[in-house]
């Protein structure tokens, strides 16, 4: 199966999609609709409101309320992304300039919390305790990951094992809910329950490695976002440490330099991208990438095979097969 | 009844509220537990969680889960308080230095989503839908509010009905659900909710109303914190918009300036101050402010007299009558 096939199989309930956004984004406030239609409606892949209507089917709930969740997903991961624009320098998100950049901090930071109001009002008002509850978790993992994540901030004694708590809470645990849900609202019991969840943690791990990669390797025209921003941000990554591990003094000091600059300038990026070859950490990075999407097949295993499970699968392969 | 005797009313649960607090506030990243511990154990006058107490025994619950959402209240107001003090130049708060002026802006704000977060997963644990439906809708309402005052910034035109929008959606909105959480818990049914609902919007209208009359002719050290904040954050409050309505073009024109410098310096404070004498706009919201206290005592009255109905009605006058 395409990736393209993927979208279609849900493509009516992501055109319902766009409406619903548009009008929970409406408000009597302009500035709220402004900002949040800003940073909602530039053009996302929207993968995650596609896992969750893919997953609801997968889980045979057939009911025109997956868009609501759908919807929730996508109103929550914008809220996310508002927030973790605050002060830092991430000029640009989605290709178009942040909403921070454009509004200040203040604005986004309010905004962000009506539309985490608004995805929570959705779910209280739909009844659903035990959504509500792993909705609940998952923002509060959210944000334990990017306070951890900000706390280790150009620590370039960050370990793995740290890194990885990181993008497990602040990525994966967001994939994980868009899957669980599908497995609630079909009522498929916990052994199900649990099988999209560790998909959903596999393929946002995986998901965050490679867009970490991206952040250091890729083509800004080919991402369509620019690259860089970790640089900028002072995020040392998964290909990073494994980087600093084996570089010489005068590398090491060079990267610590590129990092105290934080502009990550052409110059300054190419030469990461070399080291990162030379060390084969591009390699390695690629590698866990592709252990974690086999994880994720496994997880999905549990189900029987129908055009969703290989729909999922399509999603998995493409995650890491994306061109850079 | 004195305010003390209120207070030695909910004493033994305010001592356990303590302990409460200090459980959530408590991370395994230090700086969560580091900034909310400074918002939220810096003196606050625990107005919120006193209300929800008074009002859970008001209406006959005795369990000890009222300490609970005592806590909920007071890490949601606090995590209000961290993401409204982003930018601006609030300097202090509560006394001390606000968050955002030690620590940035990205972490208060981080730590003002894992507080509302675990707020909303104290309820949901407590498997109460009716609870988090009303704190969804409080917290959307705060964030309504807080834009709306916000996009009126330094605007010399806003109205006394967009003013009491404000007011009304940022503070009543939180005394409401402070009030409403005793009538859900001790099923009281639909009239005494809504009276209670009453009381407490009308007694957070009040405490505004007062509150953005003391930033303006307060002593900073009766208040307990400075002064001139509205001033320097450009919002126009209920005594100015009267004030500006009766002042001549000379008068105004300096208004401006100084909203224009927005310093809240000593001589433009003494300014304002006098010509809210001289235009009895200082007159005008205590009048105001007594009319909605009464309201409020009128909601109360639904209820048959008891040691807790007065001490809501002490509370109601010392919201007035407080010193400055």
């Amino acid at each position: 199966m395409q990736y393209k096939e993927v979208s279609q199989l849900v493509s009516e309930e992501l055109q319902i999609l766009e409406g619903e956004l548009g009008r929970h984004l409406a408000s009597r406030n302009p500035l709220i609709s402004q900002i949040s239609e800003h940073i909602c409606r530039s053009g996302g892949k929207r993968i995650r409101p596609v896992l969750v209507l893919l997953c609801c089917k997968l889980c045979d709930y057939q009911d025109k309320d997956s868009v609501v969740y759908a919807a929730v997903v996508e109103l929550l991961h914008t809220a996310t992304l508002l927030h973790d624009d605050v002060v830092d320098e991430a000029a640009t998100r989605r290709g178009t300039s942040s909403a921070n950049s454009l509004w200040g901090n203040k604005l986004p930071v309010l905004v962000g919390d009506y539309l985490y109001s608004t995805s929570s009002l959705l779910v209280v008002e739909k009844n659903q305790p035990r959504i509500l509850e792993l909705m609940a978790n998952t923002i509060r993992s959210i944000v334990d990951g990017e306070l951890l994540e900000t706390f280790k901030c150009r620590d370039f004694n960050v370990t793995e094992e740290e890194y990885f708590s990181v993008i497990g809470s602040k990525t994966a645990a967001l994939f994980a809910l868009c899957c669980q849900i599908g497995g609630v609202l079909g009522k498929k019991g916990n052994s199900h329950d649990k099988a999209l969840a560790g998909f959903g943690l596999n393929l946002g791990i995986a998901f965050q490695l490679i867009d970490d990669l991206f952040d250091l390797i890729a083509q800004p025209k080919k991402l369509g976002k620019p690259v860089g921003n970790d640089v900028k941000e002072g995020n040392i990554t998964l290909p990073l440490i494994h980087l600093l591990k084996q570089a010489n003094a005068t590398e090491t000091e060079r990267i610590k330099q590129i990092f105290q600059n934080a502009n990550g300038n052409p110059v300054d990026m190419s030469y990461i991208k070399e080291l990162l070859e030379k060390y084969e950490s591009k390699h390695y990075v690629l590698q866990l990438a592709a252990k974690y999407i086999q994880q994720a097949k496994d997880d999905l295993s549990f189900f029987d095979d129908s055009t969703f499970s290989e729909a999922l699968l399509t999603i998995s392969d493409y995650v890491i097969d994306r061109d850079f």
